[in-house]
């Protein structure tokens, strides 16, 4: 062997040596000096990379840490993420680090504060992903995820359920009591998944590890609920769904992030698509699919799909046609709105169901006895234009009879659960009527609460898995029909126990 | 460096290049007009491409794509998936295509159509998958899972057990009454699983991508349920679990595949395999483990069952020695069903079993008190000849004394989990006797869907996880022992509070 | 090119085949002869290669299979996993196989005997472990889990829980009778998590393949319960979380292997964990995280915590500084008890709960009012340390305002799930004194069993989910509040269905 082959394979080494060394030193967040990151952020890394390494180590796996701004504005139409008209001025050369995001819009931030020399905040919010992602916001402003405080704490019927749901029993002098629901409690019940109100009170004073400093006194804090109300005053959060600080694509397209929130009895969604054909399929091949290119190519990238897909995900066909528009309005690719409250009806036109009225007059698509609010929901036209749009999902993979023939048996479950609902609610207003149970709160007793299970629990169950192409135990015996039936003869029954009851206490009454 | 170095390097460049375009140009579905496909398939796929792409991308990561009939008819007998003796006369040469199975058997397919010039059906059947596979279609053929259908539907019981369970209530003057289920509601609950019935009626004009044209009319379709009546008039759906278009063999050994029906909580396969220690290690190692291989070699391709290897898989040992021969007749290797109708029993000896009667006349395996129909079920030395052939299976990993150790708690929990039924079958019986309850309709009162809990959810459960080797949650809290005895408790208190209305009533009655 | 290149390029084409034929041949189990096993390895793997050939191979995968004592012994501190402060003189230099642990401690083994030679045990204990592990089962011996048995089967209170949950009842002369458990539904019931009593009898003869052989006949066996009583008098079982043969540190540091025991109703960890914001990235992520490095780098190796992480694994950050030292005493890191008995309280000072007696006399750790039994409990002092302590793991990720007000909801939520429990169970006391129910069992009437529904699967499921950041649903609808209150309000309906009943009966005899 001449000593030119040992130069070479010397070269080829130390080429090797450095390109691993390059990964390398992002990788274990050895960060180099010529890396271009504001000078900013490089002090805030300076320091976190000891106080709270694994975030620095988490964003490190981000996409921000390893694109500037111009570069990804470069990118062709179907590939791009960065949905601005320009470039942020001061960071466009700079990958998107720590002080790029938590300095923004200061002047709202009531959070904002003075933090080893940077104004910073805590909370950054959808207001501060509009720099660089404004469509992406503006698509998520107008949807219910966004809405998702407001339309259950606003709306007084729901919030009547929340408090009656999740609010403490006393018991005192041999009688039970309810309570209103803590902050504490509402935090991890209902706005775990719908968003607390975070609001920023004065400074405080905090013991860490490089001594006492000040930070604002958050309220409802942490939450990353999707619809949470944020100190700048701006709904929503995006790390529901791209959580800090890896903010991976790959995270928000696999079903568990939307399965934290969707999840049995109330909205099996994640269940049932763990249990259908479509996740069988995920959870067997999934591991040789690529979650992270954009545009999605069907058939390519995936081979089944995950909720990303058809809610919401920028889909190609093998051959780059679009198949479907990226949108962050989750609702807005669906004709009908499956969750039934307490009857499943059209989308709502707007994600702010709190300015609906109905016959009754209250703030629900629907009268108790079903009839729709229509002029709040999408009309036949709309409901049609989504569902032929949404085909084209389905499309990829099943020729048109299967597709009709499916959501053809989705219109039937949907008629006989609404059916079903409307049994069981005759069944309570007979109740009412006679006065085996009282309106006043039409959610806090045991017959009441036998009744939200048929519409909350077991219809909303049968409808997903009748959406979702399978999971026949969540029509069946996993609240599915067996529980509809079960339970609407155990209120029969409870009704009938309680009239004797009652034809009892009247005789006693007429006897003295 | 000299020039040969260079020309070297360029002539490895080349290869590599080359190597990864052959092996892209199926993966990215641009089929070259070099690969071995039939004309008729080439034009389906020329269309489909554009129409239905993920098809395309589907069938292209299948064996079917890969390989022709000619070239799996040489491999070696343990390495054989092709168990036809003689060769499909006109395909045998050619990979299998969509064409190929389309096509076959046209005369007794009553869906059969002219599709754009050729002769294809929809709904590709066991008769036509038996021209490559008929050692498959033989054994499935005797199973009960090609008779779901027909042993739900055409056996009276059960037949009023689903009408029962999935139809709808209405209610009309204050009383409510039970109507027959819908088609499609039957579609995606019981018959989600067990199959629907495909019948081809005249065409119809369905209106697609290219415009309108003529296909079937399919009643109760799409389904790919395990016992599908089919409309060229056989049995089962081989693609309940070896999804379209992919075929995989890795699909059907994950343990997803059956999860979609054998799902809590009346059978909760699934849920105790997930929780058991084999489910632990499966999803802690699996991923390093090989589910492709053919013959799959204990120990070296995995290292702990999913329910193929139990249940069906041709299994060597890591010397080459079959352990256990390839079966898709999966009651064939079990001598007991844990499955308790009403109570667990020994395999049936047909796969069809409405032919069964027992000593009340009924087409039940056992009497409501829990006589065997022991004409119908295998007897002792059969099943001790497949507990010794099963235990084999176990052997690979587990001593002789541990499979009899852990084969014997199984018996007892047989013995035990039956007794619950009988004390909880002859409380029901007493309210009937008493007239506490009607046993018109044996499954449509609240104390009777009580006692079909009993032995459809709880003692299954037990049951399941006592065989699977742990999930004791499954035998506890889980739908377990705990379910078991609450559950007859509030049996019994039900019955307090009926008869005393009725005694109430009787009074009222009396004083008339 | 010249000759003397192709020679180079063989040659490295040689090494690499030598190079993966190393790594093959122990892969595949082909044991070379001069892999360095003591002599009795090499005979136990030449007969049980052929008859447990899956044994084999899993302790081929196993680090025990690569690595002797010696080499263990010279790994830096925080890289070593043998812990013991000298190597074991037999077996220094040999790979650590069958005979090395099978052997152990003869003496002390009930269940040591003759097997073709060699005097071996099967039950391996903490006891033998401790040769090369002893400050492992030194911290794992005082844990709640080694006595996990005795806690169980040696408290009146919970011995009596145990029997009303899983007795068999039996029906005579329209009476149903509890009967006290079998052995064998213990095994697979409670016993299944906390361990059985495995004794060493005489022995007894097993047909195997090789023939009839000698074994003594262990009562309860198999069993890997964590708390098992072993044949040599000892404590535990290692094997609960480091499965045979292969002992993957993979295994035990996934959260499936935690889940097995710790799952809902009552203990709903791992449910919760894999619904929550960790579990999320877990399994969206976890597949790109390296689950063997020891130590364990946080960020680097995990970018979101298993139950390993929080609960026992020794961490180090990107720096290489110990953020937390390993413990196999998996309550030493916790202030708090979630798992209610029947409330929610400060961790016990010993892993043997069964010294306790609360101010009734009840080995409880509060009373049923919910006054603690203080001196049996960490203090509040020793609580803030280990708050400390444990904040220090997430302030890895998180900052310090994060995790107070992360903890601060936590305590807030024991304090209010401890509340509902008094609540209820001053309805439950009512009951008694109004002889609506008997507490001389206090577990086995409907009453009760709703009671304990509120302590042991509720309230529980609350809390868990409190504690791991997220899993709305467990705190809501799923075992949460609705159940919570739910289930009190049936309770109050059901005794006022009893107090009907009961004062009709008073009538009936005031009549006679």
């Amino acid at each position: 062997m001449t000593l030119s082959k040992y130069v070479t394979c010397f070269f080829i080494f130390l080429f090797l040596c450095f390109y691993s060394s390059i990964s390398a030193s992002e990788e274990k967040g050895e960060i180099t000096p010529d890396l271009p990151l504001s000078p900013q952020t490089k002090t805030c890394i300076a320091c976190h990379n000891n106080f709270t390494p694994g975030i620095v180590q988490d964003w490190l796996t981000s996409r921000h840490s390893k694109v500037t701004p111009a570069e990804a504005f470069e990118k062709s139409p179907l590939e791009k993420r960065f949905s601005a008209e320009s470039l942020p001025k001061e960071s466009a050369h700079y990958r998107v680090g720590c002080y790029e995001c938590h300095s923004l819009n200061a002047d709202t931030h009531k959070d904002s504060f003075e933090h080893l020399g940077r104004r910073i905040h805590v909370v950054v919010t959808p207001e501060d992903c509009k720099t660089c992602h404004p469509e992406e916001v503006k698509q998520f402003s107008g949807s219910k995820k966004a809405n998702a405080y407001k339309i259950l704490m606003d709306n007084p019927v729901y919030r009547s359920l929340v408090n009656t749901v999740t609010g403490l029993r006393v018991m005192k002098d041999r009688k039970i009591t309810a309570e209103i629901p803590s902050e504490s409690t509402l935090r991890e019940t209902c706005l775990g998944c719908h968003g607390t109100k975070v609001e920023a009170n004065n400074l405080k004073t905090v013991t860490t590890k490089i001594g006492d400093i000040q930070v604002p006194d958050l309220t409802n804090w942490p939450n990353q609920g999707v619809g949470r109300i944020n100190p700048d005053g701006s709904r929503g959060a995006c790390t529901a769904c791209h959580p800090r600080h890896g903010f991976l694509i790959e995270v928000a397209r696999k079903p568990y992030t939307c399965g934290q929130c969707h999840h049995e009895p109330d909205v099996p969604a994640w269940d049932v698509y763990e249990e259908s054909k479509h996740g069988n399929l995920y959870s067997s091949e999934g591991h040789t699919w690529n979650f992270t290119n954009v545009p999605w190519q069907a058939g390519k990238d995936f081979r089944s799909p995950t909720c990303a897909v058809c809610h919401n995900s920028l889909l190609v066909s093998p051959t780059g046609d679009v198949i479907a528009e990226r949108s962050h309005d989750f609702g807005s690719r669906l004709w009908v709105r499956l969750f039934g409250l307490i009857y499943s009806t059209p989308q709502t036109k707007s994600g702010d169901t709190t300015i609906i009225r109905n016959k009754d007059g209250l703030p629900l698509p629907v009268t108790f006895t079903g009839e729709p609010a229509s002029g709040y929901l999408i009309d036949k036209v709309e409901q049609e234009k989504r569902l032929a749009a949404f085909s084209k999902i389905c499309n990829n993979c099943h020729s048109t009879q299967w597709i009709q023939g499916h959501f053809a048996k989705l219109d039937k479950t949907i008629e006989e659960t609404n059916a079903m609902v409307l049994t069981t609610t005759r069944l309570m207003l007979d109740a009412w009527d006679h006065k085996l149970a009282d309106n006043t709160n039409p959610f806090d007793e045991s017959l009441e609460m036998m009744w939200i299970r048929q519409w909350l629990f077991y219809t909303n169950s049968i409808r997903y898995a009748s959406a979702m192409t399978g999971a026949p135990d969540y029509t069946t015996f996993q609240n599915g029909w067996w529980s509809l039936n079960e339970n609407l003869r155990q209120m029969k029954d409870w009704m009938d126990f309680k009239k004797d009851k009652m034809d009892k206490e009247e005789k006693e009454k007429e006897k003295d």
